[in-house]
């Protein structure tokens, strides 16, 4: 199973692509940051971030996208931008039919270092270890999208299979009741 | 000019286009809500939104698309799903070149009624009254659409000339600096 996961941010936005599946060693397929001058305008941002994102899946054809969830009580100054980015990559990945996941930090840093609680250093330490990396990936906060990716293959087993049906049956009927006003 | 007002919102995002120039009267040319099925995944959901704005985008062909502020103060259990629609209709917009331009509730609420603190009613009455429409808009929770587009038209003077230079210097030259991993 391919994962891209992606760290939403709207300065920085984390994407990494992992190759695995539970009970196997994982392969670090790429990784990277988009990132848009946070002088500009919000729509143009908006639009690198779709065009970054979409790079990435052009070039990697994950077959699931997991996504950090983000919430409202979050860092106020930020969390805006941190929803629209999020919002960018799910939309890119539903509008291939890729399944979305959404998972919590504590998720992540539970699935990757066994502690809901643990740090940036022990993420990013774990990841550069459970991806055989000889040193630790870079840029060093794009680490969260592969701890992303990672959770995912490892949480995801279950819950895959269920958004993949669910992505599935929806594909086949994308038009049937999109506009109801 | 056309504005095309959007409330967003993840359950309902309200969508009207007004045509008029500042101290001219204005006209209403449609006022709809896009709706997503609440129990539906928000991947699914967000395409249903990029589908509904396009649809408005291609009927109405606006020049300018005014969208709704969102601050991470408001409602905290809805207003992921307003940041996440509004980067969808920013999004639209952007790429196809049309300057997005966001005003927030009080702005759009002195524009239309002199109050910053007006109450919806009173929203809803003055906008009936500006469109010179024969009864209020329907549907209702779209009014606030409208006063958008209302808000941009009559703010806008300055401001819209500003946004438009800006993104035609920008669509000059779109892909030229697009990604900075």
């Amino acid at each position: 199973m391919r994962v891209l996961g992606v760290d939403p941010g709207l300065t920085r936005c984390g994407v990494g692509v992992v190759d695995g599946t539970p009970g196997r060693p994982l392969t670090m397929v790429g990784v990277g940051v988009i990132r848009t001058p946070a002088e500009e305008e919000i729509g143009p941002r908006l639009l690198r971030v779709e065009q970054g994102i979409e790079q990435w899946l052009d070039l990697h054809r994950p077959e699931l996208v997991a996504v950090e969830r983000v919430f409202a009580q979050h860092n106020v100054r930020t969390v805006m931008g941190t929803a629209q980015a999020s919002a960018v990559a799910m939309l890119c990945a539903t509008r291939r039919g890729i399944p979305v996941t959404l998972h919590t930090p504590s998720e992540v840093k539970a699935a990757v270092t066994g502690s809901g609680r643990a740090d940036k250093a022990q993420v990013t330490a774990m990841v550069t270890r459970l991806l055989r990396l000889a040193e630790p990936p870079k840029p060093a906060d794009a680490a969260d999208a592969l701890a992303l990716a990672i959770c995912h293959i490892w949480r995801g087993a279950t819950t895959n299979r269920l958004a993949a049906a669910v992505a599935t049956a929806k594909q086949s009927s994308p038009r049937s009741r999109e506009y109801r006003r």
